[in-house]
């Protein structure tokens, strides 16, 4: 059979990435742990020890990277030099050698630095279930620090060594005031769990202690990568670091300035869904607190019914509201009004008579809003979802573990 | 595009259906409600009040039928002597005039059996928020009331009137000593919202009394019509009803008799999703409760990643696992082992040395079984699933509101 394949978006190249923080230096290196030959090995560090905060998978099955990082950013109270990653290889459902493993990525990258080794963190992303080729790791991590650069390139080079199944890099990055905030990140939507993983690195100049980041953070993930709902997945490796180079005095409102990086970076992932056509943005306002808010978007979110409207541009309001009213947090479901790209398809309960055509029209676009209100309170929440076409079931059926 | 569809399964005629229990009468018409004249209004009615419990959506949404059902069964303390059903429209949100006109059918009925209104129940099933073209329902239902007759036939017509997008006839029925279950459904996978619901009837000729229907009913949907995980999705309609027609002496394990025809229902409606080439079933055993197991198995059986895989026969423990990863009811996933068809592909947090393409095979036919064992405690739970291949996409993208 003969499956569309979507166009890969394009997107104009971001001026701003990691290399662009004043303080830190990248590399990315081909080590060969990746059967394709592409770039595996990335090291980012830091000329001193930087604030982070982290925020890791949920799952009952973290890998052997997010253990060790975690316990680092423990005991090393949230100071970290440099972050190492390998990709092609999650070091997942490896049991206590990929423990040793991960720990041992660390290590070697401590010594060549002269750090203690609780100020290098590490992550993984490729394959779930094989063992390390540590070799190749080893020597991907050597090369590695002899390529340590601060200029742009060597954070391009970064970004395409954390890259698995993404179909475009993802950065950005914003300055202001004199301070800069940069990221890049990598994921396809969380669509392929044996290939998966969602990572983000986003860094300042700012001087932010690591109290501070770590306050913000859950704020910050929860309007970008903690509100991309594509699948209910979520991966054994998900990783999302915040990082401070401590140069420049930050405002008091400087989290206000590093989420709409954090924002941009995770549509780049809903976008890069396999198969995706469009992000829609999915708001619900008027819910009873802001949980209930979330909790009703990431259900019409999850749908597979109004993920295949979305991809088929059919404004199916059905779909929407039987979503709505299947979730136990809405109180007057018979207040319900969608909204879907500024056209109100249903009113109080009952469908308006849009024009079906024009709404269509207006839903083939890149970027697609729903908006879901009720009349329970204050709640308001919005998530992102990508569509679910064929290439979705291609990709996903066809792809051999 | 062409994507290829898969052939429609054939089953055996069941010998049995509603009219096979003693003291049913059916009929099913064709009124004209649908635009293919197809038959669209069907009547049950007994010869003599019946013991009834009902099952209903939980939809905020839930349409006008629903709301009368409900009412009427309260009202009656489960004394049914008819029940009447329209397919072609839902009459949900359809407003005031909706639960006025789901009232009339019920008082037609009435009037013609010369009941209490309050003994008759009414489901509908079709297209949302459009008005009942009521001069067509009530020549129907006169019409069905002349032609009500309890040989096989009627039952096979009544069934037919119910239908709406499914792709075969759903009945079954079983005797027991000398007493007759048998039931009929409709609804396919609750996949088109707006074409959606799931009705289902069974009936035995027991003489058991509501008290004791209404007891066993959550046990009996438990393992049948409420473990169908297609989407998350339930309709505006969704109505399950267990009737007893009083002839015979009921054993003290009838319920044990009846949940088999419930459950080859509610099989059958998952074989009926869109594009499904297969049901599986999906068994956690060893969760702290029941409430968790069946939370666990509801997670991997609604993920779109587990169901592409299984459209594409693809043993991807990876994605089974990482659900069961994301549970929060899950206490020790690094006890978890998963059986697919009898295959051991993950044992104890660690992937096996299975044979991937031994395992394909195996899946490549209409019933599959994925086992899931933890260690927390002996909560067990099975939910069935159908899987997500290239024409429910196609179905469900391209089905026009």
């Amino acid at each position: 059979m003969s499956i569309p394949v979507p166009p890969v978006p394009t997107f104009p190249p971001s001026p701003l990435t990691l290399t662009s923080v004043p303080g830190l230096r990248a590399a990315g290196v081909r080590a060969g742990i990746k059967a394709s030959g592409l770039p595996d090995v990335a090291l980012l560090v830091a000329d001193a020890p930087m604030a982070c905060a982290g925020l890791f998978t949920q799952n009952h099955f973290a890998a052997a990277p997010v253990t060790v990082s975690k316990s680092h950013l423990l005991r090393s109270g949230g100071q970290v030099r440099a972050v190492i990653i390998n990709s092609g290889n999650a070091n997942a459902c490896t049991g206590a050698q990929g423990d040793k493993d991960a720990l041992e990525m660390c290590t070697r990258v401590a010594q060549a630095l002269g750090c203690p080794v609780e100020q290098v963190l590490v992550c993984s992303t490729g394959v779930i279930g094989v063992k390390l080729p540590m070799d190749t790791v080893r020597a991907g991590i050597d090369l590695a620090v002899q390529e340590l650069s601060s200029d742009v390139e060597a954070g391009r080079r970064f970004l395409s060594a954390i890259m698995t199944t993404d179909a475009f890099p993802k950065e950005t990055g914003v300055q202001h005031n004199g301070a800069t905030i940069a990221g890049v990140c990598k994921g396809a939507g969380m669509i392929e769990p044996n290939m998966a993983t969602m990572l983000a690195f986003v860094a300042t100049d700012w001087d932010l202690r690591t109290e501070q980041l770590k306050r913000s953070l859950p704020t910050i993930a929860a309007t970008s990568f903690n509100a991309v709902h594509v699948d209910t997945h979520t991966s054994t490796n998900d990783t999302f670091l915040l990082l401070a180079t401590k140069k420049v005095a930050p405002p008091t409102d400087w989290a206000r300035h590093v989420e709409p990086v954090a924002r941009r970076l995770s549509w780049l992932i809903a976008r890069d869904g396999e198969g995706a056509t469009k992000v829609t943005t999915i708001e619900v306002t008027g819910a009873a607190t802001d949980e209930a808010a979330r909790a009703i978007a990431r259900r019409v979110a999850s749908s597979a019914l109004v993920r295949t409207a979305l991809f088929g541009n059919d404004p199916n309001w059905g779909r929407f509201t039987s979503q709505v009213g299947n979730a136990p947090e809405v109180r007057t479901a018979r207040s319900l009004s969608c909204v879907l790209q500024g056209i109100e398809v249903f009113r109080a309960g009952e469908p308006t008579d849009f024009d079906r055509a024009a709404a269509a029209a207006a839903m083939a676009v890149d970027d697609v809003k729903l908006e879901l209100k009720l009349a329970d309170g204050p709640g308001r929440a919005a998530v992102m979802t990508s569509d679910l076409g064929y290439r979705y079931v291609q990709v996903n059926a066809e792809y051999t573990t």
